[in-house]
């Protein structure tokens, strides 16, 4: 009978094509999943890599041009680290115990020049050491606060654009990215993001210098 | 005409049923996803709570009954830390820097009696300092490397049973745990939980004991 399926054949064919359409919207999800979430781990130590090209624009002009020195020019654990704190379009949230690397702190520079809003909090017996990059980073007048308490303010996380976290053993010195044997994870998983945004908006809040106590003997 | 569609309202019907499959597959796949990988953070300071009822089995006999100790008795991010490691059945491969909290060193020797194979790497500097807690772990079997490098074993990430990994800032001491600012990632994220392993691996064979250098001066 032309153009007549039995309702049994009519219902079987949807649950096929619903079955065929579940199977493959599965498929392609798990692949997005994999393919787009940002989940990446770095070791150190990290040998010692040129990352002028990384930083060029960090002088304003033009570009210097292929960066003629002695260091490999290639990836390097650092090199990794730089390029996701570069790709910061509108705000970086610091939170580091000890911060002396002078590449890293270039790299806050170019974002602040940039105008992507940077704060910074870190621990208050830390930043007053030689070599702390800290003083360097007022000046040009990014945000930093520090903790005033017996403990040390020892995170070391990084949320970008309020969307990736950087987070690990690694602080912003040059001796733990050369010679430690160090960890850091890149994640953009929204949950875990969300929980460190409320955890820096916290200690943000407690170290606001209003609440500064200033030790006068 | 009775049981005859034309093929445009059957071709609609399966593509309609499609969709709305895929839009369910899509959702549940989604929930599934939300409600079963492992994401969790902990932050520190940790208010000292009672942690006796996680190790109560360390003693090897009964269960000692509630404990009437003055702390809280309530989940704290030591405790929620404590129950990831307790929950080890096969392995537990840690990196740690400074390990000198009595608690988190019970944990350890309560799953070493429960068989669990645990490896430890740690930084020869610290471990020798007052407090560590390395030296009774290795007398009770476990198995302990160390670095012998210019550089800090700086790294604190932990590995269960190859699936699951803890890592952050926190070092295993009582003053971290209780007066820093800390923090801790816990995810089960097989493509990152598979490459800490394999940097685990290659710290273990790097501080293989057969490589130690033994200064006579």
């Amino acid at each position: 009978m032309r153009g007549g399926w039995a309702p049994a054949w009519r219902t079987l064919l949807a649950v096929g094509v619903g079955v065929a359409a579940e199977a493959l919207a599965g498929w392609l999800l798990r692949r997005r999943r994999e393919g787009s979430a940002l989940r990446e781990a770095l070791f150190f130590p990290s040998r010692a890599t040129c990352v002028e090209a990384l930083l060029a624009e960090e002088g304003g002009g033009p570009s210097p041009g292929p960066c003629d020195c002695p260091l490999p020019h290639q990836e390097s654990p650092l090199s990794r680290l730089l390029a996701h704190l570069l790709a910061a379009r509108r705000s970086l949230d610091l939170c580091v115990f000890a911060f002396s690397n002078p590449q890293l702190r270039r790299a806050l520079l170019l974002l602040h020049r940039r105008r992507v809003h940077i704060r910074v909090v870190t621990d208050a017996d830390y930043m007053a050491l030689r070599g702390s990059q800290i003083g360097i980073l007022r000046k040009a007048g990014i945000q930093v606060r520090h903790d005033q308490e017996t403990g040390y303010m020892h995170n070391k996380f990084v949320i970008i654009d309020k969307k990736v976290l950087i987070t690990g053993s690694l602080n912003w010195t040059t001796q733990a990215i050369q010679n430690n044997r160090e960890n850091v994870i890149i994640i953009d998983d929204k949950k875990i993001v969300d929980v460190f945004l409320a955890e820096f908006e916290k200690i943000w809040e407690d170290f606001d210098p209003t609440n500064y106590t200033f030790f006068t003997n």
